[in-house]
């Protein structure tokens, strides 16, 4: 198994911006704070959603766009380098009551958000892997 | 979008006692310990849960209560300020195998239930929000 | 309330093995590293999985075994010492799309596997509890 032993560096909470994306806000902070590697976790409310999954054999991912108000249940996910800048990959369970989407969050529209982020200090990088067909870190 | 740069403050886990509420619980935890900001994420089992999602037309919530034993599947939150107190806003993923209930959550009665709480340093406030009919950090 | 209060120690980013336990592996890890206390969070895709729930009339697990291709939408748990080794209790959140499933991880097959892990120092162990049938944190 691989892994990265890392420093914590800065923590942050963050409340994201009504009406916009959720991975678009959190690249845009994570460039203004030079961040490239972190954890994290969050809790709100969207408007929509595009999620997806991957399927496995085709090696690509299928997606859907889920055009309602739901619950940000759970987001969890982390930060580290692709192609120089720092990517965020981010699964996401959405939903109210007993419906249930959930999968890999392309992007969601905010009604209300907050996330944890906690820096790592220490340099992961994602390169393609042939096995899997996914940028994973190497 | 809005951000609290924050320090780490103690780490905690707890094991929240049968029969009570995590709610209920976590609060008394907060106010004996002196915590004001915190990140939070625990898994455990419940014996009921009372869960909602917010309508985001009418602004306000939608409240279920789920009498039966469950699985704890994942609980995400965090901790402010909401008029001078520590708050805890918490999502929840409830189930067993594929029969699964999310979302807000209002309290839940613990079978078991174990919990990672990161204290944060820093004064984070939620006051209300016009636009979303919420109390969110400001 | 029972609470521990901990050190924050090693942090690492993880990056499973395809084709191999995520649980298999965690256990290999914390063996070498010899960590004791800790918490678990993470995302990916697995092969296949064996989850469950608790009955907690029965006081007993009840397994299924699934044996499809899954993101893994959320993976959350600790570390603690169950006859004086490290023991993972980990509850994850599985699925694609509207079709969720979601337990107690017995283990899955990974297909690729990111997890974020905090050493916790201190020391946390389990002992059997009468009231649930469980292992719990004494």
């Amino acid at each position: 198994m691989k892994f990265f032993e890392l420093k914590n560096g800065r923590t942050f909470l963050l409340k994201l911006e009504y009406g916009r994306g959720i991975i678009e806000q959190l690249v845009e902070f994570l460039f203004a704070k030079k961040i490239e590697t972190a954890y994290l976790s969050g809790i709100g409310a969207v408007k929509m959603a595009e999620i997806g999954y991957y399927d496995q054999e085709r090696k690509e991912y299928v997606k859907r766009k889920i055009e309602e108000p739901m619950e940000l249940l759970s987001l969890t996910g982390n930060v580290s380098l692709r192609d120089g800048k720092p990517f965020c990959h981010v699964h996401v369970v959405l939903g109210k009551d007993s419906m249930i989407y959930a999968g890999h969050l392309f992007d969601a529209e905010v009604f209300a958000c907050e996330i944890y982020l906690v820096e790592l200090e220490g340099k992961v990088s994602r390169s393609y892997d042939e096995q899997t067909g996914l940028y994973l870190w190497t």
